[in-house]
């Protein structure tokens, strides 16, 4: 059961998203890209196809493909400058996390058998944080592996679509004993309970994460947390259909021009 | 609600623990250590305090103490020999995910303000994976360190008791259809949906986190996995209390002899 | 003395520089950032401020502030994906070159005693590669060094312009016998000679640097190749005015709504 | 010639070994481990089968197998804590000299060709330190080959006894002008001269190295300590005998159950 | 046009070398090696011959060898001692430019398909520093892998000569508005602008560097220095050519002989 | 008692050493250096003077000066081509033990207090190697080390001597069943034992290390390479006096033009 809607510091109720907004191809060497946005949290996600497969893969005689993710967040991306992974020689604890939910929840709904003998890189930059970026990449990345996939089976390489389902996900939290969807940077730091869901468009669960945030929640906050969760993502899996299809039409240009007034609302 | 209780390949039914034992001190030089075993899974948990604070803490000027956590796998622990860390030169991202996880949940419990200016590190060191190793580690880590504070107050280093109240973490997994409390390591690998479940012994939640495994899960699995940790978890914070009391007894000597069987049993 | 205009693969002379675009604060966490395109190299500049300097400068005691700069290329920028910097542990020496080379160029035209004991951090990622990543790297960080100096003017941080002039670049190369300016990647990959020009608004060099590309070039191909670069270094100082300026104005917003059809010519 | 026995801290003479325990299997899924004590120095060795050789062997084609050693202390072994090589990404001085100490010991007493083309790897990991873990390690490694490799022979995987005799060393220093057997860390940081002995069960030398801890020491002493080595050594190989007798009998487990009260004693 | 001859602080005209010296052969074990000192600049140039190929010419399948440089300081070169790259656990950006460079200078003059499927290793290990060691190794190196290409083709491993022409190099800077040559680290620090030439002894370049230090520099200034390191880099080539013929004449031991008042000049 | 003597492949006596040469100040930036030759192997070894102590002396307030070594091979100084320990990323265990040697000898014979604070470092550096690298580099060490502090006492920086007395090293081996003293790399290869031992000028140990290379030895043979060693290290040490006293002497710069003859002998 939902909490009653309630202002928060952006005037969004409290089980509304924040504005969602999808860039198809922003980085046009990959298969496919998309800067998405969760508000004010904007992330790169590029899909791209490399035509062999992990060692690890050929020693031990595996079938099909892989799929793996990395995440980073580029130093302007924060309001104070973040240090790049590369000057400090290694990825910290939470990106390595994060990427590796990224490479999970995307495993989850990809049959990498019918992939064929290749590797799908999912790489995620954020751009700009303001909360929820790994919720905003795995959105926008199922987003450009399903136009990646398209364009490879338009090209004849894939023969049977590899997509099973959509997948996307989303933060809910607590915040002063309510439950809240996708949570800015703002409400983030002040909530007592937070959580990820990454959901399928059809409402199963990839992946679940609630942390109490160094204290405890009780369960009916869980069940509150899940409803939410799940109302969002059906949402967004709305959402990003449009741009797939938007991406693929042979009208796609002209769509994604409309797309364009896209930096103007900042 | 709870599925009936099956056999399983050890024999146990659905919502049965392991044989749970603690030896305590293992590691003498330590301020406290467990040995723990979920059955044939056996985790060294150290709780060593520090006095003094880390850099970051006192260059913010941020009050109390610190509480960190750090996990590994020693190479003899798994049936292949896995190689150290140290010789890779970095840990894997499954070991940073895990000692995040064990240091947010003790922090969870823990006031790190009476802990006053100290840092009390928890070292997890697996001697035999046999799966929920990370749910050992934090149910193991939770007993040492209530024995280390115990005796940090019995020296009058501290006033204050700052731990809240106990933790314990239990794996459920959805094998065959069915919902399972604390996996080893064979049901692991078949299992359809993992879980690992953090509470408290008043039944809150710390943290939970449940992955369809690269498939996915639905909403009354998620309550059957719940429902079935919350009772593993109980049971797990009564055997916790017995062995703080046993090693902080006056008697505390001969009850761990008891305690010596220990190696017998496998 | 220049070569007589010839057609090359995309049409231009032999004096022509590719388009060249600048999209102002595409990364709005920075001091000031610009997209900047020379025809399809996109490079993201980003100008930080840091409210200190570096370790090395408290202690040697010098007065002032410092610039530093710090280049990547995207992994999805080229076309065969390229690993990452942390995941190889390390940057490569082609990119330690260049961050050195952006670093010393805006260092020349910067005056760090101005600029207050701050540290103005520069950040170049490649969001496509096509050639010449690092002359538009050092063009576009200009035009962001020059907003973000302006905004932290507008402010009252700063109270003497640091900025003594503007500075920009461009390559130059012998291509089948032939010098020709900006060259994009495919003439890049056929030239005998490549060379970079760095040069202020004013026309003097800031650094030039010539390589035979493993081969030998003559001092009359030295000469062809100055001149063509100082041509077009001169037509891309007023490129960078007219975006500094409209990013400063206060009808700001809406010419940089006029730049937002920016990704639709691709 | 010996010096005439005296009184050492813990009333030992000074030719007395301290109470020297084994504790075998206490890392199951190894191919054999012992926990070694020497006093309140405890370390886990263990020794684990690979079914391959190293690389540079393949590829230099040389027959028969490896045998190679890692040591490491755990960080909760020393009275303050010790980081761990993994956190500081690489192994100290220290640790590699013991471990390439411990390969070289028993790779002069295992036929490396009868081993097979397999790989013998030796763990071992400090689990509490006082003084002389390095000559422990080498102990209680050598008990824990023995029993891998009878337990490969009982196996049938190999055929011939590749083990050509016992091992082990022990430390002796010159404390205060007399030169003492087995030298705990109280001994141990005030001994002038310092060294340690590796010999096999026959009485032949293996590897000495004897320091006079940035002191000197006469030929007199080095002689005192050679004889001293020698007769702790002899015993030492005694108990190793007993060991890997009790470990390899049908009656094993009952033998062993009375080394159970091994953590009593502490 | 050149500047009027001046003195300078050690007495040289604008555009004058220091004292030029080679010692052949300092590292026996190298195929070819040369001690060369520019003034009190000395660089210990080593060519090295291995018999096979980068992993990925292999993989790609190129034809004929690969010629690479390193350059490293030794840490008692320079007045104040230099950390070792090694103990930093990697080289700093401005030793990677230099071995770059030295890399790519050499390809220039060498074919490397008449080289044969094997590998040219040039090893400049700067043993006292005084401005110009990368020009310094440069010029050594080329000797250096001109008798080492000599001694191979006498051997006849290689039967056609893959070094087309000879390269060297040399630094000229503009010290106090005047343009000189082959600066010292005096001169070096005063200079206002920086630039290094490489060139063929047929006077065509194969690589130049200029650089404003962080300030700027004109046209007219840029000739000066081209015209000033033509002179010095043709006096250069006229040493090399001798020092080459002396180690390879037969009297070569003797010719050697007369060079072993080198160190006596100091 | 030794091994009557006989012919060695080189043709000299088993207790006989190699030629021993010494040129002093090759590195003349050092505080003082050394290459010093025994026979083929050649090392640098240069003694230079820091003004501060390392932060751990600082941090435990511990008195006086410290002395730390490094030594490294220079790829060059093999038969085959040896890859830097900076490109490799680490130095490998075998270098890291004799750096640890190098420095623990010197530290025997230095007095830290009367050094004052500063840290005196000893850097090694192999320019070639056939056997002996590390008793070559003990030796030339405190050669260099002698008159670095000499020259510190004519300063007036040091008014108390530090260097209790010199130290010197050499190998000594069993080859065919013979006591060998110094032996050259072919005789290395072929030894069943290899020692290294290290004695002050009046004939006390400072370090022994003896190791049965994988195979064992006997108490006699460890006498007879004790006496051997000795014999070895008493010529060693007057050949370290006459080359300090050529060093220091006014009429040092005629001496050494001696020692010029140097490279002629290869």
């Amino acid at each position: 059961m939902l909490t009653p809607p309630m202002p928060r510091s952006d005037g969004r109720s409290a089980d509304q998203l924040r504005e969602i907004r999808f860039l198809p191809d922003i980085a046009p060497h990959a298969t496919a890209s998309m800067l998405v946005c969760f508000g004010n949290t904007q992330v790169i996600c590029a899909a791209t196809i490399q035509e062999e497969v992990p060692r690890w893969m050929k020693m031990q005689g595996v079938k099909g493909g892989w799929l793996t993710a990395e995440y980073s967040m580029l130093p302007y991306s924060t309001l104070d400058r973040k240090d790049r992974d590369s000057t400090r020689g290694k990825l910290d604890g939470r990106s390595i996390e994060i990427q590796r939910l990224i490479g999970r929840s995307l495993r989850a709904v990809v049959d990498l058998e019918k992939l064929g003998s290749r590797t799908l890189w999912i790489d995620c930059d954020v751009l700009q944080a303001d909360g929820g970026t790994r919720t905003a990449a795995i959105t926008g990345a199922c987003a450009a592996v399903a136009v990646a996939i398209n364009r490879l089976m338009e090209k004849g390489k894939i023969t049977r679509q590899p997509l099973k389902k959509k997948v996307a996900a989303v933060s809910v939290g607590v915040v002063g004993g309510e439950s809240l969807l996708d949570l800015c940077y703002e409400e983030d730091v002040k909530a007592d309970v937070d959580s990820n869901i990454v959901m399928t468009e059809d409402g199963e669960f990839v992946e679940i994460q609630g942390s109490g945030e160094e204290a405890t929640f009780t369960r009916a906050q869980l069940d509150d947390m899940m409803a939410l969760g799940q109302k969002g993502i059906m949402e967004l899996c709305a959402m990003q259909q449009a741009v797939i299809d938007a991406a693929m039409s042979p009208a796609g240009g002209e769509q994604i021009v409309k797309l364009a007034d896209f930096f103007n609302k900042r």
